[in-house]
């Protein structure tokens, strides 16, 4: 290993609290919890390493600066070091780590920037332990809405407000985190790809237009529980038979839009619940929730309508009803077109191979664009496996994201930049 | 109402331990428990006003006898008294309480029998409580492997051995219910419909040829669960898209084989798991169970088979397991003939119109009809609801049951009978 694999691969292990990286078990680092808190002092101990000044603010988010000049702008990274339950060890902390390595080059070539550069380690990223996520960067964009939070409990009946309380923060004042415009010029995270794009289109990185927020359904198709011995094939209200066909829909519809359209879409069945759901029952009630994403609102949206124009159909041609109910409808978020520039340009300066993506998944950086012009770029992650202990990116590609990341910033902060 | 009637309303009150039916709530009485003792001791209060001697048995079943004779055979009718949760007032009660209505008809008409006739109360037919249905007659018919059950636990965590010493049993003992082939000549069941095939036909009651036990499978679908929003459409191994076909394939297949066969065949994709089952996750595993029921058993196995090779073209066109396993496959109980033939000639001489006819549901008789010569009468049911609150057979329904058991009892049991 050189010099900076080797820096990362110890700094991977000091961020996830480990001697050893653990692929059988993964690592459990929920939201708020004592486990985020230790992960926060290790991230405090490399950036003091580095002599950057660290400041936490008032909803548990880390800035580490490297200051040169109180009236000059600042350029912000960052990602987060929170887990879900059995987590792997790169969701998160590959951003925190290779911000942190990019500052740990810039020092080591004497570079020194005309702005200021901070590293920011978001808290609470993950929805794993209150079913809401990137509450850290949430409150920096001034997009957190207490009350929307505040009686949100998790699996063990505690709330947002209490473990907030016990991470040594104030309910009162997490607001306050929220900073101004003028506060950040810009902001770029890098995070794992948690797909397999890249690899597939034999590239080295991931430049992303846009974040694909979701359009999620709630399908619930309702006929008549019944015994399955009694109750002849043609006196039967079989939900379960009924809306069994949507699910089919769903995926070949989807790849039919994925054909006429430039942008990819993707549309999931991906939970359901069957009622009464035992063996000598005729299902009364068949609940189906549709996860469908793309960085095309417009196709999002026309999926939507199929689904809805399908279930119709669904209830005309069986004794069913079959509604539909729209749980979530978010814009996707498109990045900063000027950042992706530079990002490109800084890739051929590399000759590290680009590929110009979306993102199917959510990032702090949705937030962040809200207020500060923002970019993001994935390095591989092995096999797509994300969320999961097998969970892998290698030291090559985080070492390949800190040169980005520190070229990036050479060019955004030094000298006429 | 008539006399017959108004007796019938009174004694349906009175085993249902209520002043009213309710059809808002139903009727809540599981196996061995106390409300199940109370309803038991109803039937014992009301047989020994028709002065019929009542024992109970080692497995708490209660035999109400009509003795004439100690060297003449017996003649048992019979049902339970036992619900599901919040079920209704007539599955099993019809049974006993036509039953209990035949003595008095038979009595009123100063009938004298010339075999000995026992109204069986059984205990536990419902599965509701452990899973595991018609324990009092199987205990009768020597059908009952304790080994089987005696680790299984109720909602609470009581096992049937627990609940067995409270309802006043030994468990040591209960085995010792088992009668021997002499102890009976023969067994007639009635009970509600639970379907509406009666209605159908344009009928009046139900004589069945043989009860339909079910092959059970369990399939399950192995594929990769992955992030909805990451994963291309063309990268996923879908274990609920992969197998939805399957549900529609059930039921195809099912109306097909009724086209072709004289007897009947349902089949239900009943219950359904999926995993992870949350929004962002595609299904890793899916787990479906069939419920498969016909009287002509090689129909049965017929759907049986094209469901697993249609599991296999589903396993060779998309990149999951699916795996099948049979969780039951019972020999349907064929009823015997003579006993039918005497139901036809009684509902000839009582003008009552009848519908040979299959059950789809077990009932006790299913376990006498291994030891003893066995007959099934079907009154309709409101709608074909059952195990439900609205659960509703008419008086006259009921009359005319009782009229059938009173009149094959005077054959039965009568002179030269």
């Amino acid at each position: 290993m050189n010099n900076l694999t080797s820096w990362l691969h110890e700094h991977l292990l000091k961020l996830n609290l480990t001697e050893e990286m653990d692929y059988e078990n993964g690592f459990t680092r929920l939201s708020y919890t004592d486990e985020e808190k230790q992960a926060h002092k290790a991230f405090q101990h490399i950036a003091e390493n580095l002599q950057l000044e660290v400041q936490t603010d008032q909803a548990g988010n880390l800035w580490a600066t490297w200051n040169v000049d109180k009236g000059a702008p600042t350029v912000a990274v960052g990602s987060h070091v929170d887990t879900v339950s059995s987590g792997g060890g790169y969701d998160g902390v590959a951003g925190v780590l290779t911000g942190l390595a990019a500052i740990k080059l810039l020092k080591d070539q004497n570079f020194t920037p005309e702005k200021n550069i901070t590293i920011i380690c978001f808290a609470s990223e993950e929805s794993a332990r209150f079913g809401v996520s990137t509450i850290g960067s949430k409150a920096i964009s001034g997009l957190l809405d207490k009350e929307d939070v505040v009686d949100v409990e998790d699996a063990n009946g505690i709330t947002i407000k209490q473990s907030i309380e016990s991470f040594g923060l104030s309910w009162e004042t997490i607001q306050h985190a929220e900073r101004e415009k003028k506060d950040l010029e810009s902001f770029l995270e890098l995070h794992i790809e948690q797909g397999t794009q890249i690899e597939d289109n034999a590239a080295e990185i991931g430049i992303v237009r846009g974040v694909a927020c979701p359009i999620r359904l709630k399908v619930t198709a309702t006929g008549m529980a019944n015994h399955t011995g009694t109750t002849p094939m043609n006196r039967r209200s079989d939900a379960f038979a009924a809306v069994a066909p949507l699910i089919t829909f769903v995926e070949e519809q989807a790849n039919l839009l994925n054909e006429g359209d430039s942008l990819p879409l993707v549309a999931t069945v991906s939970t359901g619940h069957v009622s009464p759901n035992v063996m000598n029952v005729i299902p009364g009630e068949v609940e189906l929730g549709i996860d469908i994403r793309s960085v095309d609102d417009s196709l999002k949206k026309k999926l939507a309508e199929r689904i809805k124009d399908f279930c119709k159909e669904i209830e005309s041609n069986r004794s069913v009803n079959v509604d539909v109910q729209t749980l979530v409808d978010n814009d996707s978020v498109i990045l900063d077109k000027t950042i992706q520039k530079k990002l490109s340009a800084v890739t051929d300066s590399l000759t590290i191979k680009p590929l110009i993506m979306d993102s199917g998944a959510g990032h702090d950086v949705m937030n962040m664009a809200h207020k500060w012009p923002s970019g993001l770029i994935f390095i591989p992650c092995e096999n797509g496996i994300s969320h999961h202990p097998r969970e892998y990116a290698s030291l090559e590609d985080l070492a390949k994201g800190t040169k980005v990341i520190a070229e990036y910033l050479r060019v955004e902060t030094g000298e006429h930049a």
